[in-house]
């Protein structure tokens, strides 16, 4: 990656006065560096194997554009209109980014209009199961004290040709797509066929997901609401496992692609005994197997409680097709709950030890709480520093979250590049403190 | 300051391999910028306000020291004594920090031995209250559902020369003290004395703030539980204040210095429209004063929520003794929350336009409560890192948390520079935004 | 009393037959006994001192009239309007009660008209702030996620003239008066004035009082959240006090005349040593005194909980007008809080043992939350046989809560007589077993 | 039944002065009415559906003997030791009965020793995984904070014979059997046990069912805090269906043979269209059926949240041996959950309009929450009234709560008689009015 990929997309010159109150702008030439690891001399000290990010600093190293209000901007706000979508599952904290977009154009700039979009992508299409609303204050003032998103969302690839026509029926110059990857796709394709047809439009996009899997992205809203729950749940797995003789609380959490949930909520439960990601393979069976580990554990402390993210050991499956997809592109995975549930119980039994399994699958209920107040707090950033963005011209890119700085990176910088939890990590190192999983 | 500020006092030649199981070492050399921000070119670009932070990168930039697991450590964990203790008033995690030093010593190396001081530095003097006990598995298991400190605290200064002689007696080489600003220079003036008796002891703090003002500590633990709990009392107000005519809500936060909490607490709540912190002195009387703001708030809106940080308007208290302090050596404040209830209720008794006053001091109550996750998750970090850099013979160092990263902070380089929310940072500028303070 | 105080006025003869789809109705001579409790043989057996409420069951005992959905009903609900006001301090489940009347009179019995009255009674004279509103159910939907009341509340006395006018105005058929003892008095006048003019208006209140004081209501919406919000203020005091030497955590909680939430939150909690309510005066000095108490557990156990509720004690106050009064004719009372926190601070620096005071006056953080699901649940019931009451023509009476089951009380027979904690009640009795407060 | 039914057995003559500190005691013939409900006249009027209540009073009406301290008891305290045991599924409040039993015993009466059997009835056998262990202050301190219980449980039938030489063995004299109608029944056993060997034992039951179907317990401790926890997931399938186009909310909660915690939750979330329990089979096909009335719903309304108790609609299932049973001796239950969501999703993808699915099996998890604080008063009072029987010297009864007392049961008036929500019940009626289930 050059210094180039970071480069951030301008619709044109900014001569508008920004009539933002408190005049605390950023310049638009502000940087983050991209990287804040570094050594002392000239190479990293013999074997650090976490040493994959201490290298010396470079020359030139790499930068994001810092986001902030620009003291000149490039639409006239009183002549602006806005448009929200929230896309794909749901996550704590949408409505927060309704609300908190909705003040910062309205309030802050005097936008006059801010649409919502209703239910996803499809809303900007013919095939809209409802029309765009158009927001006020009343509407917003209390929404976010709910989960989900009161605009509806929805899966699935919609054509840009088609949505760019309706932005521009709507007169909209500010659009903003909230959602994952896929969506963040879909506002890269918006961008450019906006441009190829010469269209004003600013794409600022909002990233969403739950698992936490977004490049760039620090930490995305909602993250820690969902780990909050998915904590309450493994203490309760806890409660039950250690109830009884033998017992199992098997808990199943989101986390298709990177075990960030899974691994949050190990750490900050500190109950659990083994913690299960996709981004670490495992075996069931022979004496260094899940099995035999979990048996030792049963042995020496009568009692086991187990995490396992839902995209961790899809090796395990047989007859998975590798190549199934469901509506949003996303590949489709075999039940790695309930196969560890089964293999389990008949594991045990089948050494005359049968365990007390308690199977835990809270499925979307930890993602469809209320944002509590650290994501409170991120969603007011993304969307009042999208805001911003999308007023001062920028577009084709999102609103990152990196190294503590809310930045402005390029789609195409980031889309198609999921986000692992690496293994060289705190958060991992973490999980194998607590769990002890290596011991057994 | 130059980079020799930031330069850690090491015991001596680590040469005893780490027993830590999962062989993720960092490097001794590895660092971390002091500095994420920068410009492209030369010069920040005009009239940006928020510039402070932005100037081209230095040739040879600050850095700390990364924390992390060294493949070698300085003491042999078999043969070590380790001691935690807590100081200071109560934090949400201070649990949470003792049951991960514990597990960390003890499980993560094999540390036999872990003491819990009793009551703060008083527990290390002949004064104690209750004599140091050793921890143990069942003692600390479900601590961390439970708020406050299990091992006591208390306020006040203490002899170092008498606290370094106990922690002889006891045989203790690694010393965690947990605490504040004060807890820090009294664990700067032990690691000093320890110098000069030539005793082989470890000394590495662990920063503890509900108020989040200590410098090189972008968040200390138990600020966003405290911050989720004065959320909650700010709805409270919100719906008093709604529910009659002219209804006023106004709530007392603590932040002492620095208004984190409350802008915190703002930002999150998104119902408040005046937030008072200590950075910034403001007026009763006049045309701009707070009183006629908030007379022209209610005009126009019928009801207001106010946020006041305990430090705030310490200039309008008459016939304050501005050297008074208390046994921690803090500042005596005069009460904002009540001369604003007072002063608020007459002004608009005078004007004949009564206000519904509720009066909200929430008190201890937001900082007794339990760690919530995102808190959890960070003594986790802090408790682990202490581990590590005491095992490895670090001293007279506190770790950190900047630019995202666990960094090893010399204590003369952050004692006695309390943080403050900058005028310029975001989350000052959220509150701009969110309250619409300017506006009225 | 005698049977004739329970008999509920009736406006006419039922005819039109209900429209309620489940069908199960109750007849209307059905009957819920005023007493319970009994004894087997002629007379209680000797020394039971609980033994007020047993004795012999008699021949004729009292009974109130059972609530339920009658077959036939007084008013054409197709032709009715409907009218709720909400008044007083707030109390947690009054957007419930609103909820459910809207839904209980428009989708149970087809009424098309529910106005919701905006701040109290206010809302039905000329002076009101803001007109009756016409209640949808997009509008009531989700406001039971919110504490307060949506309608705004006020205090104090209105002409009944004036309000039968607005409501005949209006061409209110059906009238729902949500608040305590005082709002229920206006109901009663309210109620007589209709009489008097001849209109056609049923009146049936809903009590409300967070304190839990009413007559003929074992238990109110709100009692169970407000005790619930108590319980989390002292087991934070819990937390306080036990962290530091000597430290005492002093709570003081609602409650004007009865002790309700007090001994409630104090037997929920388990952690407090003192409850001081209303109906126990007790004194400060002396060696039977409260303060010579105080010291001889904190010498026993190092650290106290005191709860207090805000009527309790005011028998100790200097230089208070026993005769003054607040806008809802409420007794002014002195604050006991924070006189028993100067006392004790200054009666343990007196004797050289200073304490670690820790203080905590909630005040309307109990009230303002949301409803709970026990108080949710209540609710529904008391708003549904509300609505069943009007549509039969029943007036001049409240839902009460009684034996388990909902009843019909003439307001007549209830206002202006307060309940109180009984002495020999099974609560009073669990607060002295679990504080053990005799026993100091 | 007769009077006679509800007379209760006692160990032998009270001679023993109460050591009760507070002297407030019940006579022992204090007693309460089994019915509350009654008719004014010689009839219940005319079609009144819910008649089966209202009926004229007795001349000689049941009545219970109450619960109380008793003025002079049976057992010396000093020379007493008690036993507790939790047997079955976990219920929130386990901890808090333990704690309180352990209090009112050790400091209300005196008692020295209280055991607590571990891992239910299999703790009073050879085969126990651990030894009765003796309970302290410090142990019983904070385990209500925790959910589950301490102790341990386990499923299944022991020998009472084997049970009671245990108990003799430790020289227990009071014992209290915690848990539901196979454990009562438990309870019975060993009762008649002692009573033929002559064993001086006291057995006072403590009832335990999250499924709230014990007959004369209106309410049993743990029932209101599930109810909480189904509310929550209620209220979030409510969020995920509202999100999407046809999105349907299908929600799995407890309840074998009665609906009362499916039905609780639906009133207290105020969320639910369609609620499916035990106590009323359903069709799913033809046009009266549930899939039919569904498609009208989405029809109008566009999602829809259903909840379904695990024991509905077992008729429903193909192949289910109604024989089966697992360890506790309960029918094992073909899943509801799993099949609703198949038909539901099959039936609407055949008729072209497929729905958004989202279901939820909370399983365990509501049911190993902490006690609320609704249940936290709740076992306290059954706690406390539990130790007041034994100490007196009664046996062979359980503590019921009825019309708002508690009161003895003999065992043997309620063992095998599971309570279920009549049709005509206020609660069956308030589901219908709330989801209007009978209007699609």
């Amino acid at each position: 990656m050059t210094q180039d990929d970071l480069r951030v997309t301008t619709l044109g010159e900014r001569r508008v006065p920004s009539p933002v109150e408190h005049r605390l702008f950023t310049p638009d030439n502000a940087r983050v560096l991209l990287e804040v690891d570094s050594v002392e001399g000239a190479e990293p000290s013999a074997l650090g194997s976490a040493a994959t990010d201490a290298k010396p600093l470079a020359a030139a190293p790499l930068m994001f554009e810092k986001a902030g209000p620009r003291e000149h901007v490039y639409f006239d706000p009183r002549k602006s209109k806005a448009a929200v979508v929230t896309c794909g599952g749901l996550c704590p904290g949408l409505n927060n980014v309704i609300r908190h977009l909705y003040f910062a154009l309205r309030d802050g700039y005097g936008v006059p209009t801010v649409y919502g979009v209703r239910n996803g992508y499809l809303g900007l299409t013919p095939e809209a199961p409802q029309p765009p609303m158009e927001l006020t204050a009343d509407w917003v003032e209390a929404i976010h004290h709910q989960g989900g998103t009161m605009l509806g969302t929805s899966r699935g690839h919609q054509d840009p040709a088609v949505m760019v026509e309706t932005l521009v029926q709507l007169g909209v110059n500010l659009f903003f797509p909230v959602g994952g990857d896929g969506t963040q796709r879909g506002a890269h394709a918006i961008a450019k066929e906006a441009a190829r047809r010469g269209v004003d439009l600013a794409i600022v996009g909002i990233p969403k997901t739950i698992d936490n899997d977004i490049l760039y992205c620090f930490q995305t809203f909602g993250f820690v609401s969902a780990v909050t729950e998915a904590e309450r749940v493994i203490d309760r797995a806890h409660v039950e496992a250690k109830s009884v003789p033998r017992g199992v609380g098997l808990v199943k959490l989101m986390g298709r692609n990177a075990g960030f949930i899974a691994a949050g909520a190990t750490v900050a439960s500190g109950e659990v005994n083994f913690c299960l990601v996709p981004e670490h393979p495992f075996e069931l069976e022979g004496p260094r197997g899940f099995l035999a580990k979990l048996e030792r554990r049963l042995e020496a402390r009568g009692h086991a409680v187990i995490v396992v993210a839902e995209g961790a050991g899809q090796g395990l499956m047989d007859g998975l097709d590798p190549t199934a997809v469901d509506a949003s592109g996303n590949r489709r995975l075999g039940d790695i709950g309930l196969l560890l549930k089964e293999r389990i119980s008949s594991y045990f039994d089948g050494i005359g030890k049968p365990v007390g399994m308690k199977y835990f699958d809270p499925s979307y209920y930890i993602r469809s709480v209320q944002a509590n107040a650290t994501d409170s707090l991120l969603t007011e950033r993304f969307a009042r520093q999208a805001a911003h963005a999308a007023m001062a011209g920028k577009t084709d890119l999102f609103v990152g979250y990196w190294n503590g700085r809310i930045v402005h990176v390029p789609l195409a910088a980031s889309v198609g590049k999921p986000r692992h939890m690496a293994p060289e990590s705190e958060l991992w190192s973490a999980v194998q403190s607590i769990t002890g999983q290596m011991r057994w």
